[in-house]
């Protein structure tokens, strides 16, 4: 690894655009997540109490939905300490840990319902997912509270999980169906300090797709179904990104974890070639991914990003920051903090209301009378990974924003926050990502290199130390200003950000003469509720196009404000040859990740234009 | 009734466009459709020697294609008499009749599989269905051979199914899932001259949807799957096509049956509302209906016609065309042959290949690496509706170019033909669809009106009669011309035919901005076999195009030849602000129902134009 993450923690968020999702979080998200688990009985099911005819019956993924709860209300204790808060937590750590079974099982589908079905049907039934989801919780729990019964019930249960599978006689060579155990168990031997936990994540690795295929010959799986869920081929000979979004990205986690820690170069390439094939062929430009319409959450083929039915589940983008946050750490390549930059101002917090409490599962591009998904946040789903997947990630948020190694400091994202690690004290202020006028100051006196990135998209950029002009070059995508920085020393950086017309890849065919609306890193979207009905007639004209407060969305957020025609084919005829004709209006835009935040509305990423 | 269609052996058509078709189905696709249905046990199936364990099993409605292939078979036999393929049909008749059960009942799958469920499930097992098919097979043949042994059988199971379907003490109330026996009783009613028949049609037609409805009460469906079937409200309470289209077609063939014999004129509106709804709201820009691509074949919302993924069975194209002969036959309205011929040379040649043997079964407007649905034509299909629907269909054709009342003959279609009905005789010749230029020649002379259709695509025309140009209007379509005619009379048409640059309805979302091309009733397209790849850059000049000998298909076919831009966003970043860069290339635009004739190619109907 390259370089380190700083713990969340060590990051304080001072922006007007993430903070106030991770106070969303704390006030709404997490407990409208539990009053769900508890309403819906998955807090119940931990009881152990359901019996055959009961009005409830624990769903099959259950676990995974409390484990990532309190994985979030964990994580954001260390970031706001409440007494209250961490005795709920206790005491939902009791109720969990209190499921667990004599010999270390700890499922409660699997124990209540169909305890003769244990393991049988990894391919679909979570088991090994429920239990990464434990384990990431329990060492979550152990970092906020230093108590070790959670982290004792996921060793154990991690412990068993060693003896049921694995390469040895008597032992079961199968893997999960649904991927996020491997990265949860690297979780567990970085926690632990045990190596036997990674070297469960590895074997659950590198058995995944080999011949003869668990799932083929264990389970009657075929090969469409082992393609889903990326068990088709070994994964170090994978190289594009296929199947279940989510698992893929998961799996590509710990992939990472593995690669990481075991300075495994063959491994690590392959992830970073499944990587690329996301970032340079199969991903919406909002940082959406799993584009596949038909409820299989999948990759499509290349360049096949489609605008209308578009998926784009909130848990695949946050499965995608998590892995790009690795694999800049571990490479150092600026690429994927540009990826992990578009994922997180746009496809992330589009699948979550600014109250926190109202969801978007498929994340469409577009929103119109035509649409197949929800055009309207829901409060929770049946199949509620979403909501919970944002308890346990926005607390994580500030990890994102900087990266540390022994001589220097990464500002990856000049959202204004406050990085206290390592000795390293360091505060960013500004008005980012509106504003590119970003001000870093050193607050403790240190020799490091303090780079700065400049991002992919800023076509023109200067800063200043001191107040003096610096005239280096940013190579590979970093200013890098290395001196010893004492207290108080100022670095200034002013990133131009234009409204940008972006358009997708030649060969992506739905987007053809199409453009999305950019402005440093948050793609723009037009609303009815702005711009009035029927969406498709606007042609817009990106020149001149003017920054804007926007109306009713939080103090700061800025629209983008331009010229556009209404184009009308006159007539009530289906078809007809008669000419269009055209009116001039203004269209307003505002950041896609804001829609549906002023109720319903039509809206549009994709769009004509004059340009 | 005010106008009656012409039987289809009184037209013999002689045009290079739909003639060609006829002699391929004779030649090509009824031979092959009989061969899979011996191949896949279809034919065997009525040896009712199914036996538990054997490696094949009947299908729910292989009855269905067997009683099609009938039924194109006695067509056809009617257009070209042919002693070989009569005893072929009488061998046929023969297996078919004779797994007809002692008290009636003719299906294989419930006699043979599973006899304890007859009638069991409605909605989805097709009983009723497959019950039309052969009803309608068996009239056909009855009036290809004279021979009453199908006939009668048929009548035994229309009387049988009376006896179980009713309204009165002891009889189910119930309807078909999948509609097609009311439109059959109606035509056997007409063979027999026996008005029971039409009375059970008539209460099939009634039944439906009424309260309390047969499906939630008998079968636990629920309101979602009751609109896929049309039967969520009375038929003529419905005001919007929805669910499954070919169901919805047939149906509203059935109400057109019921509301014609019977005089109902609210049945009829309801009808004539249905399909306006259809034919303005519904149906893409080649008659094809039922867009939804989810697997369900259904009708989407009002204006909701997407490009890429939409469906366009060819079932139901043929379903729309049946039911539009029907509806200008009943009511005169040429709006109804504007439909039908949409449908006739665009939607339903595209589904079958120019040699008959190769189908497709969704019609893709958009063909290319995207594409969820199958580019090539296939062969034969597990649900193979759509081959045996064309060995009944195409034998038909002629009976949709004309139209006749006691004092009038319509020509609604102009393609080279000649009628020979009820004591008219009038030869067409000319190079229709390609060529507007239509001559007319009176082979018996008689005093009625001559009505020739000014299509609604046409925008200048000129008539001439013996050479004297004719200055009346056409109000309603028509241009009538009414006289005594003498033998050897000639009227010549001049349709004026251009290239036009077609849109659709400015609240069509997924079409705004794009053109289709059409030349006459003909839809073009564009293929990369003429084109090269990519042809989502292409950005056409409609003006100024000009038409050509088309390359590698029937001597006749004319292609559309124009400028245009091969638009490019250089660079591979998959997003990107650069602008893109322009070339001047030529396109060449074939007639969607011929593509994919010339093997494998990417295709697109729906053009970024410049216009």
């Amino acid at each position: 690894m390259k370089y380190r993450t700083p713990d969340a923690p060590c990051v304080e968020l001072r922006d007007g655009v993430l903070a106030p999702r991770i106070e969303a979080n704390r006030a709404a998200t997490i407990p409208a997540s539990l009053r769900f688990c508890e309403e819906t009985h998955r807090l119940d099911a931990f009881r152990l109490s359901w019996k055959p005819g009961m009005d409830w019956w624990p769903h099959i993924f259950w676990d995974s939905d409390v484990a990532k709860v309190l994985e979030g209300m964990a994580r954001d204790l260390r970031l706001h300490p409440d007494p209250a808060a961490e005795a709920r937590l206790e005491e939902l750590v009791r109720l969990v840990v209190s499921a667990q079974q004599p010999d270390g099982y700890l499922n409660t589908h699997f124990t209540s319902v169909e305890p003769e079905k244990r393991w049988t049907n990894l391919h679909d039934w979570h088991e090994l997912y429920c239990a990464g989801h434990l384990i990431e919780a329990a060492v979550e729990h152990f970092r906020a509270t230093g108590r070790r019964t959670f982290l004792n019930a996921a060793c154990r249960y991690a412990d068993y999980i060693g003896k049921v599978f694995g390469r040895g006689r008597g032992k079961r060579p199968g893997y999960p169906g649904h991927e996020e155990i491997e990265l949860a168990l690297c979780s567990l031997a970085r926690a632990t300090g045990k190596a036997k936990y990674l070297r469960l994540a590895a074997f659950f690795v590198d058995e995944r797709g080999r011949t003869p295929n668990y799932f083929v010959e264990k389970e009657g799986w075929d090969s469409w179904r082992l393609r889903y869920v990326q068990a088709d081929a070994p994964v170090r000979e994978q190289t594009d990104a296929h199947g279940h979004a989510v698992r893929a990205a998961y799996l590509y986690c710990g992939m990472a974890d593995v690669a990481d820690a075991t300075g495994d170069r063959e491994l690590l390439d392959a992830v970073l070639r499944l990587e690329r094939n996301i970032a340079t062929r199969r991903m919406l430009v909002t940082g959406g991914i799993g584009t596949s319409p038909w409820g299989d959450e999948a990759f499509e083929g290349d360049w096949h990003l489609r605008t209308a039915d578009a998926y784009a589940e909130s848990c695949a983008a946050i499965g995608l920051a998590l892995l790009e946050r690795r694999l800049h750490a571990i490479t150092g390549d600026v690429r994927h903090v540009e990826t992990l930059e578009r994922v997180l101002y746009n496809a992330i917090p589009a699948g979550i209301s600014l109250s926190g409490d109202r969801f978007f599962y498929q994340n469409p591009l577009v929103a119109n009378t035509d649409s197949r998904f929800p055009t309207e946040r829901q409060a929770w789903f049946h199949c509620s990974c979403c909501p919970t997947n944002y308890c346990r990630f926005l607390p994580q948020v500030g990890s994102f924003l900087w990266a540390l190694a022994d001589d220097e400091v990464r500002l990856l994202i000049p959202a204004a926050s406050e990085l206290h690690s390592e000795g390293r004290h360091l505060r960013v202020s500004g008005g980012y990502p509106y504003d590119g006028r970003v001000a870093v100051e050193v607050l403790e006196p240190g020799n490091f290199a303090l780079s700065l990135r400049i991002p992919a998209w800023c076509r023109r950029w200067s800063a200043r130390v001191n107040g003096r002009p610096v005239s280096a070059k940013a190579p590979g995508g970093f200013l890098t200003l290395r001196r010893p920085w004492k207290s108080g020393d100022k670095v200034s950086l002013r990133i131009d950000m234009p409204v940008e017309a972006v358009r997708a890849h030649d060969n992506v065919a739905d987007t053809a003469g199409l453009v999305a609306l950019q402005r440093g890193p948050l793609v723009y979207a037009l609303e009815s509720v702005d711009n009035g009905p029927g969406l498709h007639r606007f042609r817009i004209s990106p020149d001149n196009a003017e920054v804007v407060p926007a109306t009713g969305l939080p103090p700061g957020t800025l629209a983008i404000r331009g010229r556009a025609a209404i184009l009308e084919r006159p007539g009530d005829e289906l078809y007809s040859s008669a000419p269009t004709t055209s009116r001039p209006a203004t269209f307003t835009a505002i950041p896609y990740a804001l829609w549906q935040n002023r109720g319903p509305s039509e809206m549009r990423v994709w769009l004509r234009s004059d340009n």
